[in-house]
C-alpha cells in the first residue's frame, strides 16, 4: 500500500446503510452450476477414472492410486517435527475435553400415563471430512471435524485432500487424522471430491455427510450434494471477525485480530462495532505498524480495502447491530462481559476479554472453529458433536395408554380426514 | 382394485435387488426450477401484488389482504366443535411435555487451566411455519412445529397456509396457532408463501429459518431458500413406514398401518420387513378386507401398487435392510423390542410394539411427526426444540490460560502459515 491505511468508519448508521452494510458476498455464483454438472455426471460415470483425471487436470499430478498406503502414511508421519507434534496433541486434548461435555443423556418421560417417549442419539454411520490444500496444510481442521466424529463413534470416517503436485499429503495432516482414528485418507480435492463421496467410487466411498470448508466449487458442490440428500455441515462463506470494543479495549491488540482476520483471503470480512470514538484512529494506526511485518500482506490490505468500523452511541445500539450481522466470530474487547453475553443472539463463537484472541479458538482452546459464516449465524451453530450423531424418537404405549390416548387420536385423525390413521387406533381398541 | 390385492415380496434380496429397493422417488425435478425461478423473482420485485396475484391463479380467490384480522380469526376459533379442541389440548399437552425434556443444561468446562469454554443456547428469532392446506386442514403440524418454538421462545414465529376458496383458514389451524402463541397467521400458500419468508414484503417478514411440509413446488422452493442463506427445516419427500414383524405381530394391526400411511398419497412409501413366511399373504388379505371401508381406497390402493414386503432369516438381516432403507417411521410389531432397540441405527421415529399404532405419533403421543423421509435418516433425526434453537460457543482465557496455552497456538499457526494469528496471540504475551 502506498498511502497508509485508514479503516472506513460509520458512526450511528441508519437502518438502510445498515442493512447494506451487514450484506456479505454470496457464496456461490450460477456460472458455476455448469462446471458442478459437468463433474458430477463425469464422477458418476466414470468413477475412479473421472477422479485421476480431474486430478491430473487441477492438482497437476497423474496418480495411479488415489489411497494412501501405510507405508507411505507412517513415513511421513515420522518427519514430523516434535513440537508440532507436541502442540497438535494439546489442541487434540482440549477440543476432545470440551466436546465431550456435548454427551447430554435426555430421559424418558411418560407424557400420559402408559405412554413412554424418549430420544437416542446415534452417529452417522459413514461421514466424509473435506480438507482444503494449497500452500498451508489445513491440519487443524483435521481435529475439529474428527475429534466429534470419533467421540461420536462414526462407523466409516473418510478424509478427502488434494495432493501436492509432488502427489504427497502434508504429513501434519496425516497426523491429525490418525490422531482422530481416521484410518482412509484419499489423495483428491475439489467439486470431484465432493461428487466421489455423493456417489461412490471404486475406491472412494459414499458417505452420509459431508464436512469440511473449500474454495467456491467445494461449496457449489456441497449444495449439490445437499440437493442430492447427502447431508453437509454448513455452506461455508469467506471468514468472518467482527471485534466489540469499549474503553477497556487494547488498540494494539484489536488490530492483530483484524489482521489475523484479513490474511485468510482477499475476501475476509473484518469489522470494528466500538462505543469509543477515537478508537477508529489509533487501530488504523496499528494496523499500519503491524501490517508491515506480516508474509502475507498483501493479502491483509486487499481484505482491509473493504473492511469498516461502525460507532455507536451505547452498547444496545452496538449489540442490536452485531445481532443483525450475526459474525462467524465475534470478540468482546472489554472487561464488561458479563453484562455483554446476554445481549448476544447471535454469533457463531465468542470470544471474551483482552486475552482471548480469536486464535485460541481456530486451534486450542477446545471449541469448533467450523462457524456458520454468511450471516447463517442466526439460523444455525457451529460444528458440534450434535452434527455427527442423529436423535431417534421411540414411544411405547401400553394397553392402559391406548385407551387413554385412542380417542384423542381418532378425534385428530378424523378431522384430517384421515380415516385410515384413525381406523389403526380403533382396531387395537377393539381388541383391548 | 379388480382383483384382490396382494403384497409384493421379495425373500432374502441379494444386495443390488436391495440397492434398488431401498430407492425413493426424487424429491424434485428439474422442470421445477424455471417455475420456483419465476416465483422467486416475481415476489422479490412485486411483492404484495405478486403474492395477491399467484393466491388468485392458485387457490381460486382474490384476496385484499394476506392478514387475518382478530375478528376474522377469534369468529372462526368459536366455531370449533367441543371434542376437538379438547383433543388439540390434549395432544397440545403431550406433545409440550416431550419437548420440553429436550432443554438440556450444558456445563462449562475448563480445558487447560484457565481456559473456560461453554455453549448456550438462543432461541433462532424469526421463523416461518408452512401448513399446506388443501381437503384436510394439517392442523397437527401447527403443535408439531409451533410448541417447540414456543418452548424455544422464538421472538417471531409466523404462519403460512393457503387459504380455501372462500379466503378462510381452517378454524383447527387458527386455535392450534393461537394455543402455541403465534399472533401473525397469513392467507398464503405454495412456492409464493417461501419466497416472501425469504425476502420479506410489505406484509410478510423475512425469516431466518423455515419449517413445514408442502407438495413439491414448496419442496423445490425450500431447498431454493437453503441456497440463498435461510435455513430449512428437513427436506420433505413422500411419508414412508416400515413395519417389522415377528411372530407375535398382529395381521389385521399390520395391515391398518400399513393403510394408514398408504392413504396419505400415491406416492406414500409402505414397506413391511418380516421373519415369518406366511405373513404375507395374511396381511394382504387382511389390506382387502380393511381397504374396502376406507374413504381414501382409491388413494391408498394406488401407494399399494409399489408397496412391498421382504422377507429375511433372521432378525439381524432383517435390521441391516432397514438401517439401509433408514425409514421416517418404524413400527415394531414384536414383543421382543428391547433385543430389536440396539439394532435400530437409521430411522426418524420409532413406535414400539402392538398397541404403538404410528398414528399416534402423528398426532398426540408427544413426539414429533416432522421426520426425515428419502432415507435422509441416514444423517439427520426430525424436529425437536434444538431446530429452534443454535448454540453459540463461548471461550474466555486468563492470562494464566493465555501463558500456557499460547505456544501451542503459536506452533499451530506458524506450520498453517497464518503468521497474523500466531501475532495475535504473540502481541499478547509481550504484555503479559
Amino acid at each position: 500500500m502506498q498511502k497508509p491505511f485508514s479503516l472506513k468508519s460509520y458512526k450511528d448508521p441508519n437502518p438502510d446503510l445498515v442493512d447494506k452494510l451487514v450484506q456479505r458476498p454470496g457464496m456461490t455464483a450460477d456460472h458455476l452450476d455448469s462446471v458442478i454438472d459437468e463433474v458430477f455426471q463425469e464422477v458418476r460415470k466414470n468413477g475412479d477414472d473421472a477422479l485421476l483425471q480431474y486430478t491430473e487436470r487441477f492438482d497437476g499430478i497423474r496418480l495411479t492410486n488415489l489411497n494412501l498406503g501405510d507405508e507411505e502414511k507412517y513415513g511421513a508421519i515420522q518427519k514430523l517435527s516434535a513440537p508440532l507434534k507436541s502442540a497438535i496433541d494439546h489442541a487434540y486434548e482440549n477440543i476432545r475435553t470440551f466436546h465431550q461435555t456435548q454427551i447430554l443423556e435426555e430421559k424418558k418421560i411418560e407424557t400420559d400415563p402408559g405412554v413412554m417417549c424418549w430420544r437416542e442419539a446415534r452417529a452417522i454411520e459413514k461421514v466424509g471430512l473435506y480438507i482444503p490444500g494449497g500452500s498451508a496444510p489445513l491440519f487443524s481442521t483435521v481435529l475439529m471435524l474428527g475429534v466429534p466424529a470419533q467421540i461420536a463413534g462414526c462407523e466409516q470416517v473418510i478424509l478427502c485432500t488434494p495432493p501436492g503436485r509432488d502427489g504427497s499429503i502434508h504429513p501434519a495432516i496425516l497426523f491429525a487424522a490418525e490422531k482422530c482414528g481416521i484410518r482412509n485418507c484419499y489423495k483428491l480435492g475439489g467439486a470431484q471430491a465432493i461428487a466421489a463421496m455423493v456417489y461412490g467410487t471404486t475406491t472412494i466411498p459414499a458417505v452420509y455427510k459431508i464436512f469440511g470448508p473449500g474454495n467456491q466449487y467445494v461449496t457449489a458442490a456441497k449444495i449439490r450434494a445437499q440437493t442430492l440428500g447427502v447431508a453437509i455441515d454448513l455452506p461455508a462463506g469467506p471468514s468472518e471477525v467482527l471485534v466489540y470494543a469499549d474503553q477497556s479495549a487494547r488498540t494494539s491488540f484489536i488490530a492483530s485480530d483484524l489482521l489475523a482476520q484479513a490474511e485468510h483471503g482477499p475476501d475476509s470480512q473484518v469489522v470494528l462495532v466500538t462505543t469509543q470514538n477515537d478508537l477508529v484512529e489509533t487501530v488504523s494506526r496499528e494496523i499500519n505498524n503491524q501490517l508491515k511485518a506480516l508474509p502475507r500482506a498483501n493479502i491483509a490490505a486487499a481484505a482491509l480495502q473493504h473492511a469498516y468500523a461502525c460507532i455507536f452511541e451505547s452498547k444496545e445500539e452496538a449489540f442490536q447491530f452485531i445481532n443483525q450481522y450475526a459474525p462467524e466470530h465475534l470478540i468482546l474487547s472489554s472487561d464488561k462481559s458479563a453484562s455483554l453475553i446476554p445481549l448476544i443472539r447471535n454469533a457463531g463463537s465468542v470470544f471474551i476479554g483482552n486475552w482471548t484472541p480469536e486464535s485460541a479458538g481456530d486451534y486450542a482452546s477446545g471449541t469448533n472453529h467450523t462457524l456458520p459464516t454468511s450471516a447463517f449465524a442466526r439460523a444455525s451453530g457451529g460444528v458440534s458433536l450434535d452434527s455427527f450423531v442423529k436423535k431417534i424418537t421411540f414411544q411405547e404405549i401400553s394397553k392402559k395408554g391406548l385407551q387413554r390416548l385412542g380417542p384423542t387420536i381418532i378425534e385428530l385423525a378424523k378431522n384430517e380426514e384421515l380415516m385410515a390413521h384413525a381406523q389403526s387406533v380403533q382396531i387395537r381398541m377393539n381388541n383391548l
